[in-house]
C-alpha cells in the first residue's frame, strides 16, 4: 500500500560501490569503561570524515546514482548547514555547480565553509522547511537537480555505509546509538545492519521527530529548537527513515537538551573530540543513563559531525 | 664507553605488557591523497589519548616500573604541561600523590588540567629548565620520585609502545613522521620499529634540539622559542632518544615555526582534528614540502597531542 520506497541492505552495499574510496573510512574509538558508560563503548569517529559530518556519504551517492547528463544549472540543497556543505562538496567532486539554500540559522561558520567549496550561498527564513520552499522553487525555476538532505532512498542508502564499516571494524556490535533529525543517518544504519544489532534513535527534547513519529505511527510535525536545532533541526522525520527504523523495531530515546553541552565539553576534555551539538546527542544517552547497556553488551556511538566552533571547548 | 642506558624494542614490548589496557589504543586515520601529501599518508591519531597526548604512556610505565613501596611524597614531574599532566593521571591512577612543576608559560588551560587531575601545581620560571631544577630541589628535600619528561629508560619505552600499535595497525608502514622535543617519544618509536620503517624526527626551527644533537655527534643546548615551544620546548635532547634515533639512523628535518600554525588550522579543516601547535609538526613536514614521500611510500605521522585552546580554529 505504501508508495515509500524501501532502502535495503542490498541498496547500501550498493551504495559503498558507488563511493568506493572517495569518502573516508572513518575510525573507531575504544571508550574505556567509565568514560561514557558504566562498560566499554566504541565512537565511530564520523566528524573526521569529509567536511566534518556522515553528510557526504548520502549526497555523493545521489550524484553519483544519477544518471548524466546533468542540467546546466547543477545541483540544488536545502540545509542547515551539514547537508549543504555534502552537496557543495560532493557537486565539485563530480564538477558541477551547486547551489544551497540554508536558513539564516545556520551558523557562520557553515556558510563561510559553503562559499570556500564553491557554493553559491542563498540565505533563506529562520527554519529548515523555509529553506526547503526556496530551494524547490529554485528547481521548478532553473531545472537543477535538487539532493534531499534526508528523505531521498540515494541518500539514506549513502548514509548507511558508514554501519557498514562499523560492522567490519565491529563484527560482535549489539546496539548501535545514532542522533536523529531528518533521518538519514538513522535509517540508513537501520537498513544497514538489518537486524545484525540492534538501534536506538536518539533526540534532544527540542525536535523528537522520531520519538513523535513513533508515537504517532507515521512522520508528523514537531517544533523545532534547542542546542542542537542547527544540526537536527527538521521539523518532521523523513518516510523513507520512518520505514526502515520501523521494520529494524529501533527503539527512541529521548535526551534533555541542556546535557548536549555537557557532553560537548566531557568529549573534548576526555578524548580531544571536537564534536557538535547534534553529534553530542548519542553520547548523551548514555552519560545522562538515559540508555543503561546489558553488562557486557556492546555499544556504538555514532560521533556524526564536527562543525561547530570549538572556541567553547577549551 | 657509554653510560646511557639502550632502550631495546624488547623494553617496548615490556613496556606495552605492563600497560595493558590501561592506555587508549589509538585509531588511525587515512588520510586521501592531496590532503596532506601528494599521495595517501595515515595519521595516528594520539591526541585522543587519555590527558590529550601520547606522555601518559611514558609516565605510566615509570610508575609501573617501580617497585612498591612508593615514598610517601609520591612522584615529582617538572612538565611545560603535557608530561605534567600524564605524571599527575599516572599518580592518581596508581594512588599516588603528584607533585608537578611547571613553567609560568604553561598555558592556563593545561594548569587547570594538572589541579583537576589532583595534582599540587607549583609554577616556577619561564623555561623547562627551570622547573626542572626545582623539581630536582623537590626530590632531595622530600624524597619524591622523580618521573623525567623523556630521558628515563621507562619513559622512553613506553612512549615507543604506539609504534608497535601502528606496526600492527599499518604494518607495511615505510616511514614514521614525528615531532621531537626532548625526544622521548621518537626515541621510543625508533627503539620499537627497531629498523621496520624509517624514523624521521621534525622540529620547528624554534627549537631543533635532534637537528643540533645530530650536527653536533651528542645532545647540544639549543635556544628555546616559536610557538610550539610549549609542548617541544626542551633546552636538548635525551640522550637515551639520541643514542635511539641515533642507532636507528633516523633523519632529521626542520620545518619553519610560522607553517605550525597553518597546519593546525588545515588538520581542523579538514579533518576536525584539534592539534596543539606541537602535534602539527610533524605533518607539516609534508605540508611545507620538507619531505617528499617516494611514490608508493607508505608514511604515517604522529599526531601526538591536542592540548591547545580549540579557539583559534574555528
Amino acid at each position: 500500500m505504501s508508495l515509500v520506497p524501501v532502502v535495503s541492505r542490498a541498496d547500501v552495499v550498493l551504495a559503498r560501490r558507488l563511493l568506493g574510496d572517495q569518502v573516508r573510512r572513518t575510525p573507531l574509538l575504544a571508550a574505556e569503561a567509565g568514560s561514557l558508560a558504566e562498560g566499554p563503548v566504541s565512537l565511530k569517529l564520523e566528524l573526521l570524515q569529509h567536511t566534518g559530518s556522515f553528510k557526504v556519504r548520502g549526497a555523493l551517492t545521489a550524484l553519483l546514482a544519477t544518471e548524466p547528463p546533468r542540467p546546466e544549472a547543477g545541483v540544488v540543497a536545502a540545509s542547515g548547514g551539514n547537508h549543504g556543505l555534502a552537496v557543495a562538496w560532493a557537486a565539485r567532486r563530480v564538477g558541477t555547480p551547486a547551489t544551497v539554500f540554508v536558513p539564516r540559522t545556520a551558523p557562520a561558520t557553515k556558510v563561510a565553509g559553503l562559499r570556500t567549496l564553491g557554493a553559491d550561498v542563498r540565505q533563506v527564513g529562520s527554519r529548515y522547511a523555509e529553506a526547503l520552499a526556496a530551494a524547490r522553487e529554485h528547481v521548478l525555476a532553473t531545472g537543477a537537480d535538487a539532493v534531499h538532505a534526508y528523505d531521498e532512498p540515494a541518500v539514506v542508502a549513502g548514509q548507511g555505509t558508514l554501519a557498514l564499516e562499523l560492522l567490519e571494524d565491529l563484527p560482535e556490535v549489539d546496539t548501535v546509538l545514532v542522533a536523529v533529525g531528518g533521518g538519514g543517518l538513522a535509517g540508513g544504519i537501520a537498513a544497514a545492519l538489518d537486524g545484525r544489532a540492534h538501534v536506538v534513535g536518539v533526540e534532544p527534547d527540542g525536535c523528537p521527530t522520531w520519538h513523535a513519529a513513533r508515537a504517532a505511527g507515521e512522520p508528523v510535525d514537531v517544533g523545532v529548537g534547542g542546542v542542537a536545532a542547527d544540526s537536527l533541526g527538521a521539523t518532521r522525520l523523513g518516510d523513507i527513515a520512518f520505514a526502515a527504523l520501523t521494520r529494524a523495531r529501533a527503539d527512541s530515546l529521548v535526551v534533555p537538551a541542556e546535557a548536549v553541552q555537557e557532553v560537548r565539553r566531557l568529549l573534548w576534555q576526555r578524548f580531544r573530540l571536537a564534536v557538535e551539538p547534534g553529534a553530542a546527542v548519542a553520547a548523551a544517552a548514555l552519560t545522562t543513563g538515559g540508555y543503561r547497556p546489558r553488562r557486557g553488551e556492546r555499544v556504538a556511538v555514532v560521533v556524526c559531525g564536527g562543525n561547530a566552533d570549538p572556541a567553547d571547548l577549551g
